[in-house]
């Protein structure tokens, strides 16, 4: 357990601000042997909105990945809501790999019999469904809303999003019946503290609950798996663009 | 319904051998108006096995999609029984897009109450899984089964795939309680009228039955739904090597 | 492939308004080597509203399988949308049998992440909810919907009922999240396409799916499977009204 | 709860000895103010292995509910364990309808934590598992046997069919690690009480389970919803044969 | 069937008005033969409005459990809505034990293809959820209410409570599309008849309801097996306050 | 997060040995700032292997749940791998509460797509049975096994028991087609880290895992949901034997 836990904080779209933004909200709770080496794609786009952004932004998770890998890294997060490349990013890595939306969903299980989800654009919500799906928690979750915003509006500045998620907080509170709330997107990281005192219920974050997870693995001597169906990728030659893989 | 149809036919591996083989079955089976456009990846690995594959071989799924669209094709085929990147996909065309795991498993549906699947590693059946999950089709699977021969090894003129499919089939029809199997990899997609023959029960190949799926769409006069999250990519420059991506 | 394709429609009420309704959205769809043989049944009720009307219509729907299979149909079509009898014509059937509500949901989920469901009269939203729950689709359905008229309305050349499913496909647009409509009646088979350019995004006719589906399967080569469960009916003295089916 | 208690036992199929089996097993378990009346179809099939002798069992089940309606039964069961017909006979019925499937479950969910099933030939299993699907109770069944006997060989005096179920039986009791067993035909009826015995485990017949339930609901002065969905069929004119429901 | 029958009614509460309503619904549908043994608990808290409540409560269960079996009852019920330790006091029983929300929950099933749910504080609605999660009856709920009173608010002898009860299932008609509404709290045991009268539809107590499930068993000659995990508890030496349950 | 952490371990049976074994379990992971305060019950059984075992064990856990937040404890362990009380003790509680259970199950969904439980005594593989389907992870679970030997065989001091499970996990990894193994049972903690290595695959205790999690959750500042059904449970005079939780 002493041993030092280097976890990898990938955010899987280009936005240097939200590569910021995700990196603090890590340290904040980090204990004092873990370091916090926030990336972000080399490639891609700016932001993810959808499941053609997401799967583009894939290959930078699995780029990023591969260097953390090599780099020696205790564990890698993937700082998206929709938890792009997961799996494929565990075949790749020895260390374990944690993707947001899994962490905050976990997270918000064991503090409430039910929560609700707030995210950004509308069309992010099947992303979410799709995951609580795959994941279990469909039963766990009471309801999703979406701000209308994009997820670039979180880095504007105006604070518009940031009150519309807090509104929309306040109107879970009220009406869902759920005992919890899990923010939908990386870029509201850090509003996850503020926003549990004020409304006097769990918001959860996943970036933060991420880290906990992968200083807990580390803490337990727990890596992915690779007996089975996560095993490393079956080595190839790789062509044209991703010839960089090719190790 | 007499409008050209043209349906493009995208092996996401890099693999001539299996686009041939994937283009033969598409052929074989297409009506007179219907044009066979098949088409492999620029970029990424010759068989795909896994999660890792699978993320790579959906940007070449995606350029062949872009390309597709601006060509006026009248439909996309995923032609890899895991459906690497059908929702993208689906994003980024204006056409229909059907994988042909899904289109497989659609099928068998309308032909038994239950089928079985037949694919190549073990390691794939995880894939298979998640998309009976996804599809629904959970309880329609009686059993999945593993040849535990690589994809490659249906291209390498020896039979012992082909030879383990068809043991594999026989077995099935014994054992499973099911009316129906589905062929688990692009390149068994020749073996489906025979084995159908000898075996007495449909033995199901996805290629060709995407092949009717999209012809079916066109001449429905039915396109994929831009209303809601399937609507196109939202516009944003993307970096780095997804550049080519930018219109 | 270039096999004549003999597809039988089989209205599984009496009135031959909806037959005509019904055989004419088929034929409007149906490729230049298909013909199609709309049949109604002989016997049983002018509409389909409910368990009672589809067991009775389940009866008519045979005789017409049963003779569809002597005359050398190549597919059988159960055109009402609960698909009354589909099983048991499976197993009268050597050729494919395709029901309406089947095609129409299967074709969806091709098209949109989430569905919508209109139909005629409330009572009937059970039997779409339970071949939604039969079928796997319940996650890929975002909301039912009835218009509150009988089946008979959508005859009665008022177009009153088709005023009724105009109105709630557009709320369904507006409210439901869903990017696609599925028509939940084959009185309804006509409006499909007008529906789809007003509204721009796919609205599904059940019947004209159906005509592809099996002109699909017919293409494939494919029969319902006769291995198992939908095999032939045991050879047994039926008596009493039911001596006709003995053959 | 003094009232007279007439329960109409139907047999759907037209065997006189399964009837017999059937009432004598009904009235073997009816407390003294029930009377049973047991009554076969007067059309359809000598036995039910499939889904068509379903549909064809089933109009003799709404002609036999017609008919006890009309007499006044304070119930009826439908006496096949795939329960023929019974959301179209609640339509019919007045009175509480309940299917001796549906009975043996319920009953075996209120004694053990998972149950078996055990029916005659292999091509029923798929409507053993359609019911536990619609019912809720997939998760309760550990596991569903065929003896692959005919149903009539049940009736054939040779015991070869009973002492099968019985080996059958004794099977699951070391094998399943379930605690209770539903007999999975009308025509097992007599051998649940003696099974049980020998056995020591709850051995479940559904045709005196639908029998206490039927009383149970009398007892309870509740009857079939006619509040929604299962109101009386629509009043429509019957034809051809089916005009002898016109009433 | 003639042998006498005694059947212990456990109110899971300590208080003594509950068990009055309850043994008064229940010996109001008891059969001549049937004796209502109403017990509550020594132990525990005037009411259960929680997992908490619940827990003690299942202690004060059990005790009488085991009370009950010494003195040779034929039945036990468990009469709160949570079902508080049934599969512990199947354990412990060798008669049938029955839940009054199991019972509900049940019959409501054979009444009607939907029901609702209204129960008191909307605290417990999740204690109703996973029920109905683990009976398998979460597609046959179309809805849950809470009027939003505690329990003892029905013996408080104004009245309101039954009032409020009553406009939720005016409105339960008039909006959830379901055709039964279940009463979740032994509380509510008296109001099922009038209600069922008034409102034209079945209005389900689980006390009337589980006194007909266990007269039921009883007449069937089936008890609690004890073929695996529902088999007597190991017996081990009990300490503290448990001491009294070493026998 | 750099406050205490004081996490009470409770050990729902009154066992010191296996206290001893769970303690040890706990400190081998804690992070230096955590402190592992491991009690028993003071009431109730030497093990749990059973639905009445574990109804029984929740009265003492629930008793040190409140002894725990008196004395101002930041997290509650459940250490029994059925969770008995869980949801109790999360209304009881301010901090955090997490059964071991849960833990290993939602720790192995990190690490692998499929995990396999290996448990003692056949009879409780019905309560994993039932979590897996509470918490959701029904489909991640492959398969699970019982080793047939009680709790306390752990604690003879022979190593049969430590021996069986190793056996079972061995074979688990050559039949089961799964990525990790979840150790059923608080006293095979310390199993854990050597299977692991031995079998080159994740081998899962839930004390360890749930140790990190409320280390997790307290470094988030995050606490059980007292927003709807997790609130504390509503005063009442608790009478008789449950006097002493009365504050």
């Amino acid at each position: 357990m002493n041993a030092p836990c280097v976890i990898q904080v990938i955010n899987p779209n280009t936005s240097p601000e939200m590569t910021e933004t995700i990196g603090a909200a890590a340290r904040a709770v980090a204990v004092p042997g873990t370091e916090i080496l926030a990336v972000c794609s080399a490639h891609g786009a700016p932001s993810i909105e959808g499941h053609f952004d997401e799967a583009i932004a894939t290959i930078g998770v699995l780029q990023q990945v591969k260097a953390g890998r090599e780099a020696g890294v205790q564990g890698h997060i993937i700082a998206c809501f929709g938890d792009p490349g997961l799996l494929a990013a565990r075949e790749l890595a020895s260390a374990p790999v944690v993707g947001i939306a899994e962490a905050a969903m976990h997270t918000a299980t064991l503090l409430a019999t039910r929560f609700s989800i707030v995210t950004t654009l509308p069309r992010t919500l099947i992303i979410a469904r799709h995951l609580l799906h795959q994941y279990g928690f469909e039963r766990h979750c009471a309801a999703l809303h979406a701000i209308d915003l994009p997820v670039l509006a979180l880095e504007d500045g105006s604070g518009l999003a940031q009150q519309r998620v807090r509104e929309q907080c306040l109107q879970v509170k009220q009406r869902d019946g759920s005992g919890a709330i899990v923010l939908g997107c990386g870029g509201m990281a850090t509003l996850a503290r503020e926003l549990t005192q004020e409304l006097g219920m769990p918001v959860i974050d996943g970036v933060s609950a991420a880290v906990k997870m992968i200083e807990s693995l580390h803490g337990l001597g727990l890596q992915t798996s690779k007996h089975g169906d996560l095993d490393y990728p079956l080595t190839k030659p790789l062509s044209g663009m991703f010839g960089r893989f090719n190790s």
